[in-house]
């Protein structure tokens, strides 16, 4: 394994339970019945447990969008062009996407990265570019992308959040762009859970459904031609994976090693952490799951994580749009802990005993 | 009935099905496959029919909350003692409860109204005072108001939103605050949906097993002493309701007559769409169930009147904090049928035909 793909893994620590101690002793003796504000008690915990502080603050929230083409697209798996993904970077950069209106709202950044697009993009101030190739290969006849390029793409990802981390981050929000990837996302789930494609594949963007039976056959045909390992999270990207869903598995053990909590977004970016808890176990108390999405195979992703979706809302679009109405949800969870009032400070009467 | 109620009901109309049409055609040509944002794109539709305009706008968020203190608290049916309701008062002014936190984070001012605590409160400019009494009486023994007194706390809360409305106001979320009330809530909506008391009742603050089988009895005691109308809404707020549960079914109505929409908190302010809907059908389609409480009447409210909650957090606290939750995530669906690109003008590809 290369250095900093090991390096990252190694500063992968455990949660500090001195920190989630403090702030479940706080939330008791805020001005509500205890546990009476739900997940939102618990979500505070596990971010002062991330974040390695017993009073969080989140005030610095980025959505890191990755895009990239696949080339079994060819197999008509999509309902819309593969020039979509291109045009989607242009829309992104202009601000006119779902992700940027919701970003907005909750006042984080969208950082737009250029994983694999099959097309030559214009240089952007907007736009980073850390394009491994132009599109994967197609995997119903060959593999998607070599060991080497599949271990590139993770390292990409971790430069990538590295970055926004010296820009300074509180909370990150994982998203993709990527006509045709919930294919390969299919592949990757049904290759590490061990589920049936059938069970695992889904509409996307929203074929019908003759076009979903053949969405099947050819994730069928992919797994049966490459024989992913699933012990091995870089073979099985290598194979069957995308250069996007690559990107984002680096950009969640980043942030994991920077001790900053990982809103999942969707089935893309939830193949993405599957693919992250592989390479390292302990990385999963730090992604913080931000909905149910309609694909069927996400819920089988969060199952086999043991996440709890903060909302569901029927959402599949992706680009990272539910990671930032979840990561306005967890900033209130946030606030709940340290802004609130104590019974003493408020003067207020317990329990009667 | 008297005139302000009358009148209110009388303009409370159908919502603007031309509005709705105009959103859901501007949902379809925004820059995502049709349907992908899932219930943002139904809630922004709603919104349109409720504000009657195709493109609305929301920035004048407030959080309604109306306190009352319940005579039946001397059946040992809450886990904390009644001055509580009158110490959360200045909690609330101080900005110190979960609610102003979660308005704070939402950009939403907290409206705190005294319906009925049994104490006198000192003045304060942030504290709205509409006291139709000193607490209830106790419903186990007696009505809880006279029928005047249930005309005058739902007459009240027209009041204070048409006070609200003329300080300019795009969205309203209807919390409580009252020591017991869940008590008369769960009274209420076994009288109007007639569910057996048992299953509507649940543990409010926090109470244990046989505390809960303490209050079902109660709660039983009450509609059988009283024998609410269920046909009869101020009969029933009357008999075994409370002020700010009156109080929020004018605001209810208030917030309907004059085209904004209300977001629901949780079993109490439910209780109080109930009564809204008795008294006018047509105010349902101006409801929007902020979340579902884990006190089970609130789920039993929420299929009676067909409304399917946002988020689901295991909240149970009142206030108005999931409706502040909420209001966020539907600021955020006007804000993508408002702000996002269309496929014409971003120039993005179609689905393949």
């Amino acid at each position: 394994m290369s250095s900093l793909l090991r390096k990252t893994i190694e500063a992968i620590v455990p949660l500090d339970e001195e920190a989630m101690t403090e702030a479940r002793a706080r939330q008791d003796m805020l001005t509500k019945p205890p546990g009476s504000l739900g997940d939102l008690e618990e979500l505070s915990v596990r971010i002062a447990g991330i974040m390695r502080q017993g009073v969080p603050h989140i005030e610095r929230k980025a959505i890191v969008t990755m895009a990239g083409d696949h080339g079994v697209v060819a197999e008509g798996v999509s309902a819309y062009p593969q020039e979509v993904t291109a045009q989607m970077i242009d829309n992104f950069i202009n601000g006119g996407a779902a992700v940027n209106v919701l970003a907005r709202h909750i006042g984080a950044r969208v950082v737009v990265v250029d994983m694999g697009v099959s097309a030559n993009l214009n240089p952007h101030p907007q736009l980073v570019s850390r394009k491994i190739a132009f599109g994967t290969g197609n995997i119903a006849r060959e593999t998607a992308m070599s060991w080497e390029e599949a271990l590139r793409a993770v390292e990409a990802g971790i430069e990538v959040i590295n970055g926004e981390v010296a820009n300074g981050l509180d909370v990150v929000g994982v998203g993709d762009m990527g006509i045709g990837n919930t294919t390969p996302s299919a592949a990757i789930c049904a290759a590490i859970t061990g589920e049936p494609v059938a069970d695992v594949t889904g509409r996307g963007t929203g074929i019908e459904d003759e076009q979903l039976k053949l969405k099947v056959k050819v994730i069928e045909m992919a797994l049966a031609l490459n024989r992913p390992d699933p012990d091995d999270a870089i073979d099985v990207l290598s194979k069957v994976g995308g250069f996007e869903i690559g990107g984002l598995t680096g950009v969640i053990l980043g942030a994991a090693a920077s001790s900053i909590p990982v809103v999942i977004d969707g089935f893309i970016a939830g193949a993405s952490a599957l693919l992250a808890c592989r390479l390292c176990p302990e990385v999963r108390d730090y992604l913080i799951a931000a909905h149910l999405s309609s694909e069927p195979g996400h819920e089988m992703i969060l199952d086999y994580l043991k996440l709890k979706p903060i909302l569901d809302l029927e959402m599949r679009l992706g680009e990272g749009t539910g990671a930032a109405l979840a990561i306005s949800i967890i900033e209130a969870a946030v606030k709940i802990l340290v802004e609130m009032a104590t019974f003493t400070d408020a003067g207020i009467s317990g329990k009667v005993e």
